[in-house]
Parts: structure tokens; C-alpha cells; sequence
């Protein structure tokens, strides 16, 4: 059976203020009134039942993500006590999901991306879950690339794998330089690595044991049995004894096997406030803008405002973002460094770190 | 007598969104821990009892700027119920201080200036108090100008009356381009016309009736006494019978005997968020902030948050004023401008007209 993994921990650091962490990225109404995390369970729900989803995130907001997601038992809610970025959350999940179904495999899914096609969307998964069950694959969504982001991983495509319409992957490249990304969009050779992943529970438990011994360790303190009594407290001796580690860092750039279904379905990681440009814009607009917003010869802004009104005058290419606790403004080739803005106020003490 | 009359109606809506119409400009606490409005009747005080002052503000606000002048007896906070400019206040004043003292002379200050020396203010008041009762004339505080600015009005000065550090008034310049200012500063002839006037009450009068017939005719139906049952009524009426006029335009631009104090005491009337780098910024200082600010790479910027956080990265001269309810960001150089803004919230019903 196919089971989602929807990770939805983190905050989205870089969209603050509109993102803080009590309404963190994923809980956010980004696009056609639904929360990104909501968006991204139903967008898979034809393949894999929301029943039999498992879904992980921070300890503080889980109450706010269960409410989002009903129709996810709550014991398959996990929070988290602390991040320890993918990887042990994945394990975690391929821990639980092996004592289910030997068979299960896992669709894991970052909760705050942005997909405009959702037929094409489950039609690459669903290659994928072929390719899982058919080669055993350790099988990554790879987007076309569509302009030269520097703030992304690359795959560089090799040959089709014996499974049509899905190839291997010869080299894992993250966040290349200026230069390098340009290279690699008009080479034609790579894709980006969208961080969704699909493969056997069994296969990563077996990757698990042999990459990450630490994480494999402590998954043997950990009832498979979410619902069991003393599921929290083993939970938060397994998230103190793991490492911090992602997927792509700790398994994919080191294991065999490893494959791609190259997709277009209108990806989008939401990843800064540039990227608010291409979901709200519409061609041609000037100025993309949310809210109560008061523009006096602007050009080219990102303007949100939230309870309560922006107004900007006499500027251009800047992000502009109120709520009624922050305000940030931000030149637009800046926007990566917002993450130094959250950086100080964590050291202040404004923003819990 | 002398009397301080002091002017507090409008909001300062270049300072929008840090001054509001609910917490006007005069109100704040700009410097020193201590509103405007209080700072200007502390820095008379020793010359004009605050006893014996009037004070002219928005009959919306009337009760905030009492709350804020214990000192000055209630009935002597008269309420407009709309504003019209200065003249009819004035007026006003002089109608209720020449029925209390026929000798009365009036020190009428704006509510919302800075004034960084005191005591030279003082003098220069003295100054103009004694050219008042000695020359029975229309004085005014002309301040040096020490910047090319095109926001003010301007005076020419002529010889020394006969009161010795008095001069007589040539001409008067609104609002002069950007080359006349320069001319104007570099020729050493102009004074900034500060909006400050010392006069006895009853010529006022006398100029009123002589230029200003309509807020004469008004003036009649008012009682002197602002204790009176009806006075309240009575200004309503006065209100809705005069027109909105500057004491400059409908007065000190056409009359003889037109003196001026040239003075030097460090003032500001705070008229844009520039003038608050002269107002809060020390020498050297790279950016000028208040509140919590985080600045990454910004330079040369004015940066105001007030209940919350504001962040700038990576620009330089600009404004950015964060309340709770709105943001400003705005070139520096476009400052005034902020009053475009104001007026598309008020046409969009935010801010009430």
C-alpha cells in the first residue's frame, strides 16, 4: 500500500514575518484559500489515503496541523520535541509503516510546497511507486528546471533505468554558484531535487542501518505503535539521540540505486518572498501585492500586508512584508538574508530560537 | 498679561503612520520622554502662566490633550469641531484674551515644534513681547535657515525697527524651488518663518475686522467666556461660518508693521520623517533607529518600530515606520509624499477624512 509522509516541521524562516512559528509556512493560506500542508495531503489523497497518511511535525504546532488535517487519525500526527532536519524523521516514519505493512511504500512529501498541476503531479508519483516496487529504487520527483536558482539541489540525469520513463541519477549538486546553475539550465542534464521522495519502507530501513547507525540505533528503543502509551516519551529519547541530518546528505548522495521521474508540474518550494512573485503574480503586473496596500511610484514590489496597511513610495524591486508584529523590508536580491534577520532576533531573544 | 496660545489641532500626517488622527503628532513623545504639546507650554511658562493659556485643538482629541495639560483650566481647551486653519483660531483667542485683559499680548505657538534651547527661545519671546507692547506690532520669530529648504515659508528681512534686535519684514516667500532656497540660504537676508507670532490681542482684532470680514462678522456671536453654557454651541456655529485661512495668508502677508525676531535656538517643526535624522540622529550616525530594529546591510535609513519588529536588508536611504496597524516605506527623498498616501487612505475610507 502507498502511505504519505508529509513532513511539516520548520517554520519557513525565510517568508518572516509573514511565516513566525506559531503560524509557520505550512499553515499558511498561500494559495486558493487552503493551507499549504492541507494542499499538499489532498493533492496526493487519490494515491495515497489521508487515513493511512503519517505526518510529522514540531511538538508546538501539532495541535494547529491535526486541526488542519482531519481526516488524519491524530496518533499519526507526530510531533516532534525538537527538528533534526529529515532523515530521522523519515526513518521514524519507514519504522512505523514496515510493522504496518511489510510491503508499504512511503510518498514523503515536504508540507509547504506549491504544485499547479495536480493530474501531472500524481501521474509522476505514481511512475515513481512503480519504479519503488518494481526496481526497488530509491526514487526522487526531479523538476525541470526553469530558471538558473542558486538556492536549490541539482541532479544531473543519467541513462533511463530499466523502468520507462524513469532514470538514474549520476551526481547530486546543492546550491551551485551563479555560473554553475546557468550551466546547468542550459545544459539540459539536470533537474532539481524537490526533496519528495518515494521508496519501500523496508529499502530505507535498510539504507538507515547501513548510513546512519546512530538513527538505526535509536529506532530500536521506538514502539512501531504511534497510538501506545509510551510513544511521546520514547519519541523524546529517539529525537535526543539522533543527528541532525537531511535525507539527500545522509542517504541519497551516497546510496545505490537512486532514481529520478523528471517532472513539470509546476513546482514551487515557496522557499523566500521571491517566490510569492511567481505564485500571486500574474503576467505583466507590476507590482505584486497583497492586503490593504497603498503604492506612490512603485515598480516591480512584493508587498503583503496583513490587519493593517503597507504603504511604499518612490522605490522599486523591494519585498515589503506587515503584520501587526514585524515589519520586514528587504531588497528583492536579498531576500536569502532574511534568514539573518530571524537569526538576531533569535539572539534577542524576540523570536524563540 | 502675555499669554501663551498654543495651537494643536491637526495630526501631522506627513508622519503618518507614526502619528495618527488618535495620536496626533502633538501628542508624541518625540523627544525627551515629553509630548510636544506639554514640551511647548513647559518652555513658556516661565514667560506666560500655563494658567492663563488657550489652547485650540480638534474636538475629537480635546480630551487627550487636557489629560496631557493638567496645568491649563478646561474651559481654556477649546475644541474645534473642524479644522480651518490657523486665522480662526487666532482670532478666536484674541476675541476671549482682550475681554479678560484689554492690554493682553498673545505668544501663539504651534503645539508639535522642537526647540533644542530653551532659554534663547525665551529671550527671543521677550524680545518680541517688548516690539509688541513698544511698537503695537505684528511680530514674528524668523529662524536662520541653516539647510536649502523648500518646505517652508520664508521672510526678507529689512533694517532694525525702532526696538533694537527687531527687524521690519520685506517680503514673504512660500515654499520657494529648490534654486531659490539656495539663494535665499546662501544670501543671508531670509529667515525661515517658524509659524510662531506675538501680538497684542486687540490689534489682531483690529487686522481681523480689517482683513479677515467674515471671521469678524463670526466673532460677534460668540461669547469671550469659554466657561459660558453655551459657548459650545456658539463655536460649533463660528466654525461652520468661517473660512479656512493662515494667519500668514490672510494676515501678516498684507499688513503693515510686520516685525521679526531673528533668532537661533535650534528649532524644528518636525514637518517630515527627515526631520526626525535631525531630531533623534547624533553626528556619525549611520542609520537612525527606534525601537527594535534589525538592520542587515541598510544604510542612511530612518527606521521607526513601534509595538514590533521592523527589518531592513539591504538598502539605504529610505524611511520605514512600523505601528501595529501600518508600514511606511518611503524614499527619503520622497518624504513628503507621505501625504499622497494619507490621502488614498482617506478616498479608501481607512483613515477617516
Amino acid at each position: 500500500m502507498t502511505h504519505a509522509v508529509i513532513l511539516a516541521g520548520g517554520w519557513g524562516e525565510r517568508l518572516w514575518p509573514m511565516s513566525t512559528r506559531s503560524r509557520p509556512k505550512q499553515l499558511l493560506k498561500l494559495v486558493a484559500g487552503e493551507s499549504l500542508v492541507r494542499a499538499t495531503l489532498g493533492r496526493i489523497a487519490p494515491v495515497a489515503r489521508p487515513g493511512d497518511a503519517l505526518v510529522l511535525t514540531g511538538a508546538a504546532i501539532r495541535g494547529a496541523i491535526a486541526d488542519e488535517l482531519p481526516d488524519v487519525p491524530p496518533e499519526r500526527i507526530i510531533g516532534e520535541p525538537v527538528g533534526r532536519n529529515t532523515a530521522p524523521a523519515v526513518a521514524l516514519a519507514a519504522h512505523v509503516l514496515v510493522a504496518e505493512d511489510p510491503d508499504a511504500v512511503m510518498v514523503v512529501l515536504p508540507a509547504d510546497h506549491v504544485v499547479a498541476d495536480a493530474a501531472a503531479f500524481r501521474a509522476a508519483v505514481e511512475l515513481a511507486v512503480g519504479a519503488a516496487l518494481d526496481a526497488d529504487g530509491l526514487v526522487t520527483l526531479g523538476i525541470r528546471p526553469t530558471r538558473p536558482e542558486t538556492e536549490y539541489g541539482y541532479m544531473r540525469v543519467g541513462p533511463e533505468s530499466a523502468v520507462p520513463g524513469v532514470h538514474t541519477v549520476e551526481e547530486f549538486t546543492e546550491k551551485p554558484d551563479a555560473a554553475a546553475a546557468e550551466a546547468f539550465l542550459a545544459g539540459g542534464r539536470h533537474l532539481w531535487n524537490s526533496g519528495m521522495f518515494i521508496w519501500r519502507a523496508d529499502r530505507f530501513l535498510r539504507e538507515t542501518a547501513a548510513r546512519l547507525p546512530a538513527v538505526h540505533r535509536a529506532l530500536a528503543g521506538l514502539s512501531s505503535r504511534p497510538g501506545d502509551a509510551r510513544f511521546g516519551e520514547q519519541i523524546r529519547a529517539y529525537y535526543s539521540a539522533v543527528p541532525s541530518v537531511s535525507v539527500d546528505y545522509g542517504v541519497m548522495e551516497q546510496a545505490d540505486g537512486v532514481l529520478v521521474v523528471p517532472a513539470g508540474f509546476g513546482w514551487d518550494d515557496v522557499g523566500s518572498w521571491c517566490a510569492l512573485e511567481r505564485v500571486w503574480g500574474d503576467p505583466g503586473e507590476e507590482n505584486v501585492v497583497r492586503g490593504d496596500v497603498v503604492l506612490v511610484d512603485a515598480e516591480r514590489c512584493i508587498v503583503h500586508a496583513e490587519n493593517g496597511v503597507a504603504a511604499v513610495v518612490g522605490l522599486s524591486d523591494i519585498i515589503v512584508a506587515h503584520t501587526p508584529e514585524a515589519t520586514l523590508v528587504c531588497q528583492k536580491g536579498r531576500a536569502r538574508d532574511v534568514r539573518r534577520v530571524v537569526e538576531e532576533l533569535k539572539r534577542r531573544g524576540i523570536i524563540e530560537s
